[in-house]
């Protein structure tokens, strides 16, 4: 392992003065609703509005000011472009964002407010990575991976840090898993500092690849067919085996059950939250009796929906 | 006047355990789009979703025992119902609320949800005081007005107290208006612990009879026109001599601009208000010039909104 309680200490420290520490906040309706009592950690008004805010931040700031100078460059069409354009215009330098030209405009908007380049490429993974590879070629721009990559994994550890040292005695801590940058930082977090907590994921039942990564102890391909667009990525050769070796299980969530958890937040706490978000109240929700009593927090990954689409998926419209 | 300074601090400590302290959230984006610093007392989270649940606890808990026995008892459709069926149901007495028979189901399933005792009436203010004049006839309960009650101003008061305490030299503070509970109690807590603060108050254009009553001196009659449906009632002749003595000035904000404000708060903060708390931003948002680099106290009122109809609303759908 390359990340020890040490490396996640800096982390904090280097990027503490760039992003929020988020509110936990907590619910009786949803005690009463889960039967246990849940600690949520508000990423959702954290910095571009995720928890991606802080891997981007920690990997940029890790650079040397010579490979800075050529700026970072990234493939993302979600919330990883966003922070890492507000990462490099922090910082004073160049973000080179690779995107599917089919990816929606308020992403592109996002990113050209941060002052982000935009390369468009054809919605493919290939597509993309060879794009990039194009991009890194011509700039000498140093790649920040959203997730396979340990910088990244440390920054995104400093939420459940935080969690961890504003709730004590947390029986379980459940977090979404796509690519797994959050849920390797978390299952490190939790060994560090919180040795006591169980660490288990949330994952939409269309696109179950870290379920299946899991019982079969290696990278298994995602389908990707899920609201959860934000987890439809697949484990990388970084994220899995710190995964496999810490994180206790995963357990899975239909759309129609992110859906209802999505609902819930919204109406309940009167917070805005994505569908990825979502994923790992639903976990809960479906298990309920297992976890009944126990102390429980949840980390809100991030609150960037589309309205229009919010609308659509929570009144079948 | 009939508040001072004691009244709120005893007020403000009879409640506390009944209540929660919100949090004063910021937004980098909103100060961008209002060009001044603006600090949101987030009432949205307190109990029963508004700020309602400090003044009906104020109230309540100013009861005799030998009152509070008979029960306690109010015409409202909205937030006050249910703040008020808390309140009893937390006393361990009965709550009996009138409400026109054309209130959402979603309302009465809120006051039910603390069991209070729903009388049903026509959709007329007529209607609903005879009802409840009946009610309170047949079982001895004592009336807890929304707004035009001393104990209900006091327990509203508390909310920019909190503000105060938290946030030093606010030059502005914005609130919505109504009957004016909120404005009325947001004034006085100024005048004695926040002096050079001005208070303004949001209006919506539709229903600007707080407006004209400013101007005029005396209490005019409400239009009530608004999407802003928390605010379509007339001052009362308790909330107005304070409102007209105290408050600087109104400023209305149109249907479209309220509609702007709330997306804005949704979008940005990534929190849920309904429409009539979304009325001091847009307020705002309209003389911004007026308030460049101002500090602005904003209480968000509430964050009770049927998500569809609210969706609509944002979405044009």
């Amino acid at each position: 392992m390359n990340i020890n309680r040490t490396t996640i200490e800096q982390a904090h420290e280097r990027i503490s003065p760039y992003i929020h520490r988020t509110p936990v906040l907590t619910s009786q309706s949803i005690n009463e609703a889960t039967g246990c009592q849940v600690f949520f950690k508000c990423e959702n008004f954290q910095k571009v509005g995720a928890f991606k805010a802080r891997g981007a931040m920690n990997a940029a700031l890790s650079l040397t000011p010579e490979q800075l100078a050529k700026g970072i460059a990234t493939h993302s069409s979600g919330n990883h472009a966003q922070a890492l354009a507000r990462a490099a215009k922090i910082l004073g330098v160049k973000a080179y964002i690779v995107m599917p030209r089919t990816a929606p405009e308020i992403k592109k908007r996002g990113v050209r407010g941060y002052r982000g380049e935009i390369f468009e490429c054809e919605p493919t993974l290939q597509a993309r990575e060879s794009t990039l590879v194009e991009v890194i070629k011509k700039t000498g721009a140093t790649e920040i991976h959203p997730f396979n990559n340990y910088e990244v994994i440390a920054g995104q550890a400093t939420a459940p840090v935080e969690l961890f040292e504003e709730i004590k005695n947390l029986d379980v801590i459940l977090v979404p898993v796509g690519g797994g940058g959050l849920l390797s930082g978390t299952a490190l977090a939790a060994a560090y500092f919180s040795p006591t907590t169980k660490v288990i994921a949330g994952e939409p039942e269309g696109s179950d690849d870290a379920y299946r990564s899991m019982k079969s102890g290696k990278i298994e391909p995602a389908q990707s067919q899920s609201i959860a667009d934000g987890l439809l990525t697949t484990l990388g050769n970084k994220t899995f085996p710190i995964i496999h070796e810490l994180v206790s299980e995963v357990i899975t969530a239909s759309d129609a059950q992110i859906i209802d958890a999505m609902r819930l937040v919204w109406e309940r706490m009167k917070i805005i939250i994505e569908p990825s978000c979502a994923v790992p109240l639903a976990s809960l929700l479906k298990e309920k009796e297992r976890f009944k009593d126990q102390r429980v927090g949840i980390i809100l990954s991030g609150g960037n929906v589309d309205l229009e689409r919010a609308l659509k998926l929570m009144t079948n419209q």
